[in-house]
Formats: C-alpha cells, sequence, structure tokens
C-alpha cells in the first residue's frame, strides 16, 4: 500500500464526463490499496471567465479580491469530483486550501508556500476516504485567501505529497510523460521512462512545458518522487528520480527548445570597469530579466561589444531602454534580434563524458547553422541560433545524439 | 453617524452593472458618514447553473459536496463588489461566512446559525473599510462549509446585525417595501412605512414573499430593527418596528394570502377519542405540515367529518395516506380540493378593537364568498375560500378595512 498524491489539471477536469472519467481512475487505485489524495484545478475555461468578469470592473483587479474569486474555480472542481467519487461509491472528502491550512505568504496572485498542516488530510485517509484538495490556493497567516500564481496547482500537489511524505506524486497531464524533445518538432521524440530531477528542473527552465519550474524545484527540495502521465491514456509515464544511475550509459536525456527568445546587442562601447552595470542595471530596474550575456572585444581597441538576450515579450521595452543607455555611453548602434531561438542539451551523462559541446557544435556546423551564442553549466548546453533554423537544430541533435528509438525497459 | 447591514439578493447583483450600481448606493451611505457592512447572495441564476452541475454527477448530491460547490456563488459576488467598490474609491474587504465565522450547526443545505465572531468585521469598519460578506453560508466546528438553505441570504444579514448590535438591517429587494397587499391583486394597494415585528411575522408566513420567516424570528429574537427596501429606486421602504404605538389608529395593517393550499376531508369517522391523532400521525410521519385543522360533528350521530389543509405540493401524497387510514377507521369517503386559497388579515390593531371577524365575514358575504373554513390568532384571522374568488377577496377586504390611499406619513 503506497500513498499517492494525483494531481489533475483543467483540461482532465474541464467537463462533467471528465470529471467522472478522474473518478474512475482514482477508484481504480485505491482498490488497488493505496491511499489517495486528488489535487484540481479549475475547471479549463473557469479561471479565464472569472478574471473576464473581474476585469469589466477593474481593470487592474484588487490582489487580494482576485484571489477570493479565483479560488471558487477549483472549489467548484473539488466539490463535483467528490461527488463523482461518491456516486461510484467511494467515500470522499474535499478541502479548500484553507481548510487543509495550506499556509502561505500574503503576496497575492503569487504566493509561496510555507507549511501545510496534514493532520485532518492523515485523519481522513485513515478512515478510508479518498480526499480531495483545490490546488492553486492557500490560506495567509491572517486568514486571507491567497493564489499561487497560474500553474501553481503542481506546487500545491507537490507540497502536499511532501507534508504527508507520500510514495510519489503524479501529475496528470495532457501528454504522456517527458520526452527527449517536443513530438511535435521531431517525431522521432521517444519518451523517456525516467529523467533525473536536475534534468527535469534545466528541461523545465528551458522551455519544456510539461512541468511547472516552481514544482519541480520543490520536489527536489523535498526530495517527493514525481511521476509525469497521461489522464487521457495509460502507461507508466515519466518518474521523475533522485538516483543518478539509472541514467549513467545515457550522455544525453532532452533537447529543449525556446522560441520567447529575443536578443540584444549594444555595440562599440568604452571598455572599462562597470560598463555590463551600465547597460544591465537599468534593465534589472524595469524587471526584465536576462538570460544569456555575452562581452566581446570589438575590432576597434578599447571598444567592446556587449550582448544579451531577454524574453521575446520584453523585447520592446528592453531596445528602448538601451537606446537611452547608449547615448551616456557613447555606444556606436544597438542592434536588436527577434529571429532567434535557444536549443538545449540537457543530461546528468555529460559530467562523466568529455566533449558532449564540441559534437554539438560540429553536427550543427555540418548542417550550416550558425551559432550566436552559447551558454554551459554542468549538465546543460545552451546555443542560441537562428529561429528558421529549429526544428533542423533540434533534429539533428536528436540524432547526433542518439535520441531516438523505443523507451528504455 | 450609524451602522448599518445592508443586504442585496441575486437579482440585485446579476450581472456587472447591477454590482455596480450596488457599490455606488453603498458608497454614498457611506459618504453620509456611516459604516456599512453589505452582505450579498449569489448573481441570480448562479446557484441554478451550480446546482445543474451536482445534478449531472449524482442525482441527490451528497449534502456536504453541495455546500462546498453552492458557497461558491457567493465568494464570487463578495470578490466582485469589493473591487467594485475600490475602483470607486472606497476601501473595502471581502469574507467568506467561514472567514468571520459565521458558525452553524452540521445540517447541511439547511444549518442554522449559531454564533458569530465579529471583531474581524469590526477591526475592518473602525479602519474605515466596507465590509462585504458571503450570506447564505457559513461554517460548522469541524471546519466544513455549510449553507442555510435557500433565501439564507436574509438570515445571515439579520445575523450579522445582530452580532454587531447594528442600528438597522436593510433588506433591500426587488419591491419597494411591504405593501397592505399584493399590488398585483389590489392595484390600489398601498405601502406601508412603517409595520411591527408581529405583523410581518404573520405576513411572511402567510404567503408574503417580501422577507424570508427565518429571518424576521431572528430578527425579533436579537431585537433587530429591519427595513425592507427597494434596490432599484429610492425611497425609505418600510420599517419593521418593535414600537406597536405606531400602529395604533389602524385596525389592519395587512391582507395575505397564499395559492399554495389543499384541504383534505375525511368524512364520517367515529366521533371518539384519539381520532385526530390516528388520521394525523401518519400526515407528520410523512413530514408533510398541517396548516388549518377543524372536526365537526357530522349530521349521523356518533360520527365526525375531520378537515385539515395542507401545501399543494403535499396534496397527492396526504390524500394517498388518508385514503390508507380511512379503511382502517371504517370511513365513509375521502375528500379532497386543491381549488382552494386562504386569505388572512393581519394587524396588532385587533387586539384592541372588536367585531373585525365579523366584519370580516360580512363583506365577503355581501360579495357571494362563501367561507370554507376558519382560523384565527391574536393579530389575523385567515379564512379559506374558493380559489376563483382571491382577487375578489382580497379587494373586497381591503376596500372594507379602508386600505387604499396614501402612505401614513
Amino acid at each position: 500500500m503506497a500513498l499517492i498524491v494525483q494531481k489533475y489539471g483543467g483540461t482532465s477536469v474541464g467537463a462533467v464526463e471528465r470529471i467522472q472519467a478522474v473518478a474512475e481512475r482514482v477508484k481504480r487505485w485505491r482498490e488497488q490499496g493505496h491511499q489517495i489524495v486528488v489535487v484540481v484545478s479549475a475547471m479549463s475555461g473557469e479561471t479565464d471567465r472569472l478574471i473576464g468578469l473581474a476585469k469589466q470592473i477593474q481593470e487592474r483587479p484588487e490582489p487580494r479580491e482576485l484571489d477570493v474569486l479565483m479560488s471558487t474555480g477549483e472549489q467548484v472542481t473539488i466539490a463535483l469530483l467528490s461527488m463523482a467519487l461518491a456516486a461510484k461509491g467511494c467515500p470522499a472528502r474535499s478541502y479548500t486550501g484553507a481548510q487543509v491550512h495550506i499556509l502561505t505568504d500574503s503576496a497575492h496572485n503569487k504566493a509561496r508556500i510555507r507549511d501545510i498542516d496534514a493532520a485532518r488530510v492523515r485523519a481522513d485517509l485513515d478512515a478510508g476516504r479518498v480526499v480531495v484538495v483545490a490546488g492553486f490556493q492557500g490560506v495567509d497567516e491572517q486568514g486571507d485567501i491567497t493564489t499561487l500564481g497560474r500553474g501553481g496547482s503542481d506546487t500545491s500537489a507537490v507540497a502536499i505529497a511532501a507534508a504527508l511524505k507520500a510514495d510519489e506524486c503524479q501529475i496528470y497531464t495532457d501528454v504522456d510523460g517527458v520526452y527527449t524533445t517536443d513530438p511535435r518538432v521531431e517525431p522521432k521524440a521517444r519518451k523517456l521512462s525516467r529523467i533525473t530531477f536536475e534534468e527535469m528542473l534545466e528541461m523545465a527552465s528551458l522551455g519544456s512545458k510539461v512541468l511547472q519550474i516552481r514544482s519541480v524545484e520543490f520536489a527536489g527540495k523535498y526530495k517527493v518522487p514525481l511521476r509525469v502521465l497521461s489522464s487521457f491514456g495509460e502507461g507508466e509515464g515519466t518518474l521523475i528520480t533522485f538516483e543518478e544511475e539509472v541514467v549513467e550509459d545515457a550522455k544525453i536525456s532532452g533537447i529543449a527548445f525556446s522560441r520567447d527568445e529575443a536578443k540584444l546587442t549594444v555595440l562599440g562601447v568604452p571598455d572599462q570597469p562597470g560598463v555590463a552595470y551600465q547597460i544591465l542595471g537599468p534593465i534589472a530596474d524595469a524587471n526584465i530579466e536576462v538570460d544569456m550575456i555575452i562581452q566581446n572585444i570589438a575590432a576597434q581597441e578599447a571598444l567592446t561589444d556587449f550582448t544579451f538576450t531577454v524574453h521575446r515579450n520584453d523585447y520592446a521595452r528592453a531596445l528602448e531602454i538601451l537606446q537611452g543607455i547608449a547615448q551616456t555611453l557613447g555606444a556606436r548602434q544597438v542592434l536588436g534580434d527577434t529571429q532567434i531561438v535557444k536549443v538545449s542539451l540537457v543530461g546528468v551523462g555529460m559530467r562523466s563524458h568529455a566533449g558532449i559541446a564540441s559534437q554539438m557544435f560540429a553536427s550543427l556546423a555540418k548542417e550550416g547553422i550558425n551559432i550566436r551564442m552559447i551558454s554551459t553549466s554542468e549538465i546543460k548546453i545552451s546555443v542560441v541560433i537562428d529561429e528558421k533554423y529549429l526544428e533542423l537544430g533540434v533534429r539533428t541533435l536528436h540524432e547526433a545524439f542518439g535520441l531516438a528509438g523505443d523507451p528504455a525497459p
């Protein structure tokens, strides 16, 4: 008998029939002798409907009241799912975030979980009930309702699993696991039966949308075994594991990519101490996150070129700021490019295998793909390339590192 | 400066524009220097939509989960109204029933309020905020969400007013006050500026739908001054007062009526002790409420006729039960009639004025209206008449007791 926390997202509970299908699945797990806690999101479309109502009243709704409003979305789902379970003869009890004391800070709309009092959940489990908890929401010390921000239901599930010391936290989504890369780009992409926590963290931060990065961080911090699996099909999904040895023979686990990139270059700034700060300070002040940064010696002496990437949504604002700074700095020119993407190799195997980077660069060069920027960490190598080469680049690397084929047993 | 609790029903908050209109009204009261607590219902249609979802899953939804589901209705309204107030520069805070500790028993779907902890509300009022509370809902000792049943928002408002010792509890509805009778039946009906608590209680129990009877009972118990007024127009509405002298010159305050009546008669039962119990016991066991009861000596000696009224919805079931009993009792026949109505005169003035009943019967007789049953209390006289005479009967009595005309100053 295991204690399993299952999380179902908005699409999985998007209609009455789907809620009934989730109930059927939960019932089957319970009949296998497991204790089950289910964490659910709002029915798909519901959160948008509620935000739409709020925006008719206030363009920027009061954060505290927006949380009161939005938290009703999951509350509807927990009630309906508990009814569906009861209708199938499976005793169940629903709880809002406040009712199981998912204590958060008071940062409305983007609160962070501090603590969970699992006593009530445990009592219900011991009494043989399925416990259905509203994801995405909590309560602060004053008793005010908070929400964790979009995608927060994954984090709720992981946090509850951590508090209960659950054997596994299962995240049900509309994909059946984590793939070596996005199958829409590379049809030969292979589902991974396991991936390490560190790799998953890199994949999530590099644009893979299977799991919210915060939930992966949380799982890492509290050592919660996570499994990603499909709420529509069957199958084992992908287990996110803390045991590195299971993947030691693979050099690379997957290829992540992000289309949301933009590059900015300041040409010909004086090569003197403090120039990076003078450029990036105002960008940071504008709350724009900078990803990769490169500083090169320019052709002319005593001058340097400075390049960095930002999210494409921040491009216009960043460009405007830079054009202001460039004059002050006496820079020659500001260049920008939104036609770029980032492609990343991820794998804990890199640690013990030399030459991954050169193999990567050679494969791309052979296809005539020019690398614009490079950044590396212990278990990933990212390159910025022209957008038009995205699909070719991903497929080339997928092939070069032998990622295609049947899943490992 | 007064402390005022205002309650707005589902129609008054049925759309974004209406919520904004309520916010405007609340703001005006606050600008007059009053402290305001607002109690709201779910937006009209929302409760039915939620029940509809539940019934797709369970024909008789789990009571506990139905409360979790339904309570989201008011939660949406409190958030939107607080936003609308903030948008108008009026600081506000919303609270669910659980958040202000509207403690109830655990009778899901029809819970009764036991206690309210008004400390948090008072702190907000003292800080200059409008407090917006979800009506219709509470929380039991286990922390489970409860609802008070349909119309419970009126009771919530009165209970909060009692807990805060508010100066007045204003119930905003789609009518602008309590009338001498239903203006749809008698266009000359006059709005009452005041009515006593006892009269209002009789009016509510006799079919006047302006206020829920439980909220009137609650107001009486805790001596909360209630005012009924329109959420769409202006005007003073009707004050429900505890001071009887204000109405001493009026014999009758109003005429209530109910179309939901049905009459059952058992003919020719042995006139012996225990017969009433033998007939009404099984009716009570079936949870059917009996209103008026009459027992007559029948023409044949040692036999009696037994007549009573029930709600029309219970008629078929009551008839079936009676037919079973009749055989056992050796009764001659069971008769039923659903074409009857009840018309009632209500007024504390009856106490000090003799001859009201005979004046009533004379007026009806003059119009050829036959009285089927009579029942009286200290401040009301009810008669059962044929349904076809309802309008004529009400207008005749309205005229006979001088109820038409301009409202008293």
